[in-house]
């Protein structure tokens, strides 16, 4: 099957509107990639390395792939996500191409395809016929000096690219880009102190005396901890941050005296806190990351609603984020009032909300981003990220937040090459939302050019602060 | 930007459900406007007095409005919010009017175009430039006789207004206007005892000691109250009203004996009810107004779900009504089944659904109307009311309750100019869902226009015993 | 109103799309129906005896038209479902006949329309004026012979047709029919033990002591239980059965120590078992049943999140499935977790997960069926199994699940007539579907017929273990 891209894919089906799209679409096609939040390795960029085979490329790292191949009964083991048996690269890029028809209608099938296309100029569909020729295909696009990560960031046009790093992340690479005269773009380090959420897990004193031992302050109580935090913050601003992640399993915040924070975090650094106290302890960290954010600045993005690892045996034979972290129901409004009353008219907080239950785009988010100068509506994110989901976030959230209250589009990904895909999909799904409303009367077609552009450009520079 | 109402706006994009739709809106939109809910002060309308300036008109009591700009990090004082610091309305004009584009994609902006348009006779989008050059325009309106409310009643053709009332509103303004010869339309009160199902508010005693003045009845036990709320009722059905509004904030409703309940009444008036029996007061007191409706067949308007003054601070300094009543995830089917086990099957029964949180529509509300008689399934609300949401509504609903057990539109505003409009929007919206059903062959096209007629009409009418 | 089938109905209204709908869905129209999941008689099938009068053939054992009816007034005894005093078949349909237009835009009319004019050549719509003709009309087909269940099973094309089945039922029609060499078609019993999933049920007891004296196994202990619900199985197999059906309040799994599980299992036969111990106890027979699957491969359906039986007085008058059955929030991620744990990844394990909370579909089910090898997504069911929702679940499913680990389409009916109607409706939603996807350049149109294909044959089939 012959593979071609459609120049007008993804916009809508009625003429007038996909007239309108396509020129929406044209004008911003070709606009510099604003990454605010995602998971490449700076190192990978600083180093410029080659990129090892089609398999570790495109298959293995991307969950979005191996989610939906174990899904057929593939063994992750089979996908390369053995920590003890590696696989024959070959035989994983086989063991794909042989499924391709599997990802019909998915999202990381419009990716892919446009990577196979765009990239490297595959003209044919996967399959197991073609599987070995596209393999070695991929295979001598990777031998070539435009296949190194800087000549693609080139490439890709990105502006700039925020990566996702432990506070206690040394962050050289990101030093070194930002003192290399021959690198042009912007590679940010993004704080994410996720351990330091999860007084009950086995790692987290470990996560302490790290964080001891790199800023010479006492962890062993709240406060220090929290001095040791806002330390590595300020480092990691003059390193060109200007955003915190946080992902935990429900949006609860909680106003707390210092005296009962200092009381669990000596229970939880004993290893005697209650799952009841955990909570509280992590919706109290929700609020102090807040009001860190009030104090420095860095856009905190929260992102709840995640249950982990679902599958223990899994989680026990290949280790985390291995395609089994899943959605829950999520609401917003509750959990983040004592967070939003102490902070949210602050004029120096600022907080980005992300869902993977979309229930809450309209019921939440939009309402919350809506009112509170401080919150803004995240883009539509993980199992969200999709043409679908991202018309249905904008006809979800305009109605409360209007395009001004929301993120800009975010790609979240670990797969380097999809980037521009991704951002691609986001464009012309906002393109047709846009000549949607101009055909329904409800947008001069002028201002809809307007909005198009500031939605890859203003809005996320705005939002991010990266201006 | 030259502001001009396109003639089809809302309508659908595909060339034959716009032939259709707009047939089926042609034959309704001068269809005289029934508005069952709403919070238009009847007092305008019996004082005809002119309104003050553009600012008090189009923005300060507009919380659509007053939202978003808030959300853009306007003060409220800046809005005319502030009790001790009024603001200057050309101003207040000025801040709105700059800010306009941030409105794009929202419904607030679709009714002040309208409202600007037709109204106002104005043809440019506002913008900073053009500003005091609208605001004089508007003010030149508002001097003019054609302004006063009462003309613009006539010239809205609104045939039937319901107002929201406190059990102890004194009603003058209706009396006087139902004994006004030269003044044609109905302004109905509606019966809203929200202060007598919140007995661990500091105003719940007050609200009783208020009701007993009136009513000569002792309200210190329930048994008092619910008979004083009774004469209320009696009272407002005698001027007009044919239906009562609860807002709480879940749907809980409670079976109870007469004895707890007095017990809880008690522990009310002295202060010291817990939570949880506040809550069980209140699930009661939904029950009750259940009992009273399948007595003196008031139709019960009923509207869970919201957060009300999300925000202290915010609520501190400007009031309640200031943007931060916020949705919450609302269910039904549990919550009401003690109420309907009771009366859903009455007769003489009638319960109007309203919800903000767009789940319950095809999951509760549905297919609850799509059982018992007495539940209709209420337009979309508040947050809901706008072009996306009403055709999901329509969407949602229509496969358990079809078009006869759904409400009509309510327009639920204080803003009286943008009646028209709000209902405009929900003719259009209805016009191009029926279209698509015709166009899909689902429905012959002569049957859509007989319900067309009936949602602006029939429906609303009968739903809230209005004839 | 004349009456008329569209030939383009439920297709797509963008030209473009509606060719190529039209293309997919013509090439499946003729498909042999394969309905793994239903409600009707195969004793009805095996006899072979003539229905009865219209109105018992298509209203009153269909709740869809019930239901409605019964909101807009009409007393179920006036439906025929009055277990003490009969309605007359004749007035009963001039009741719905006169209210035809009450199910504009409702599944129900879609079903109607299509056996109106495709089963009895009706061609006009029902009203006041033709009822009897038409119940004439209807009387008279039902008196030909062509009007026999099994020459309509062969005239609908039904390939497959699964029932469901209390463990306890005999089978004898099951055998008969598949002992009748006459009898070409495939009619299969399905397991459905609800009875055992409710030790809290008066009928508990007696679902023992049936179990018990059918199987010669003591059921007083949970083991035996257990043992005798195996057999059942094992005989269901030998019917041809190949999958069960389990109906519970919401999805909960729990694994459990027998001992725990006898200790409930014990309260339970004395009457002593408390409503949470009665929630572990069915929590924990959903995991058995998973268990029972993982070893003798059945396909375990399971359908969380209605509520019985809502309007107790109505239950007391009219029995069960009287129309107040009613959905519930429904979440599947955190609840079934330990079972999946334990059977999620077994290569015998299958498991097609139904709901009627949609919200549930992109943010549980499709990432469910995305990981796990033995989940699948189940086709919209019950007050989802309309255009409208079956179109919203493609959208919601694919990003996560794709085509492939989708069900295909359940009809979940005993309204035998409107089998083929229902099929339609899923097939043509599915041709729209796949045609969007054509159109927006998301899929090649060759891969879309494929998949139209398999949507109707090889993906029920494989999905149910049917081959």
């Amino acid at each position: 099957m012959r593979l071609e891209l459609d120049p007008d894919r993804l916009l809508p089906a009625d003429p007038d509107e996909r007239r309108i799209a396509r020129e929406l679409h044209a004008a911003v096609v070709d606009a510099p990639i604003v990454s605010p939040h995602g998971h490449v390795d700076a190192a990978m960029i600083a180093e410029d390395a080659p990129f090892e085979d089609p398999a570790d490329l495109l298959i293995v790292p991307d969950h979005y792939v191996l989610r939906l191949l174990h899904a057929h009964g593939v063994d992750l083991a089979d996908l390369g996500r053995s920590p003890s048996s590696p696989a024959d690269p070959r035989q994983i890029w086989r063991t794909f191409a042989e499924r391709w028809h599997l990802f019909a209608g998915t999202p990381a099938r419009l990716w892919l395809e446009d990577t196979l296309a765009s990239v490297f100029g595959v003209r044919e569909h996967p399959s197991a016929a073609n599987a070995d020729e596209l393999f070695d295909t991929i295979s001598a696009w990777i031998a070539s000096p435009e296949s190194r990560p800087r000549a693609l960031f080139e490439r890709f046009r990105i502006d700039v690219l925020a990566t996702t790093d432990d506070p206690t992340a040394d962050l050289d690479a990101h030093a070194e880009l930002r003192a290399d005269p021959t690198f042009a773009g912007r590679v940010l380090p993004t704080f994410r102190a996720d351990r330091y959420f999860a007084p009950e897990a086995q790692g987290f004193t470990t996560a302490l005396s790290e964080l001891s031992s790199l800023t010479g302050i006492d962890c062993g109580s709240a406060a220090g901890m929290l001095r040791a935090l806002e330390t590595r913050r300020a480092h990691f601003r003059q390193l060109g941050a200007t955003a915190t992640d946080t992902g935990v399993v429900d949006a609860a915040s909680l106003r707390m005296d210092l005296s009962e924070f200092e009381r669990l975090h000596r229970a939880a650094v004993y290893g005697e806190i209650t799952p009841t106290e955990a909570a509280r302890y992590r919706a109290h960290m929700v609020w102090q990351s807040a009001r860190m954010s009030s104090e420095d600045g860095l856009v905190m993005q929260l992102h709840p609603g995640v249950l982990r690892n679902h599958h223990r045996p899994t989680l026990d034979r290949f280790g985390p984020d291995t395609g089994h972290d899943l959605p829950l129901p999520t609401e917003f409004t509750r959990p983040l009032r004592d967070l939003l009353e102490d902070f949210g008219t602050n004029g120096r907080f600022r907080m980005v909300l992300f869902t993977v239950d979309e229930t809450s785009f309209a019921r939440d988010i939009a309402p919350l981003a809506g009112f509170y100068p401080s919150v803004y509506a995240g883009a539509p994110w993980w199992f969200l990220d999709t043409p679908a989901a991202i018309r249905r976030y904008r006809e979800a959230v305009t109605d409360a937040a209007g395009f001004f209250k929301t993120s800009g589009f975010i790609d979240d990904t670990r797969a380097f090459l999809s980037i521009p895909a991704r951002h691609d999909v986001s464009r012309r799904i906002d393109a047709g939302y846009l000549a949607s409303l101009v055909v329904r009367g409800q947008l001069p077609e002028e201002e809809a050019h307007h909005i198009a552009q500031d939605l890859v450009s203003t809005i996320p520079r705005s939002v991010f602060r990266l201006d």
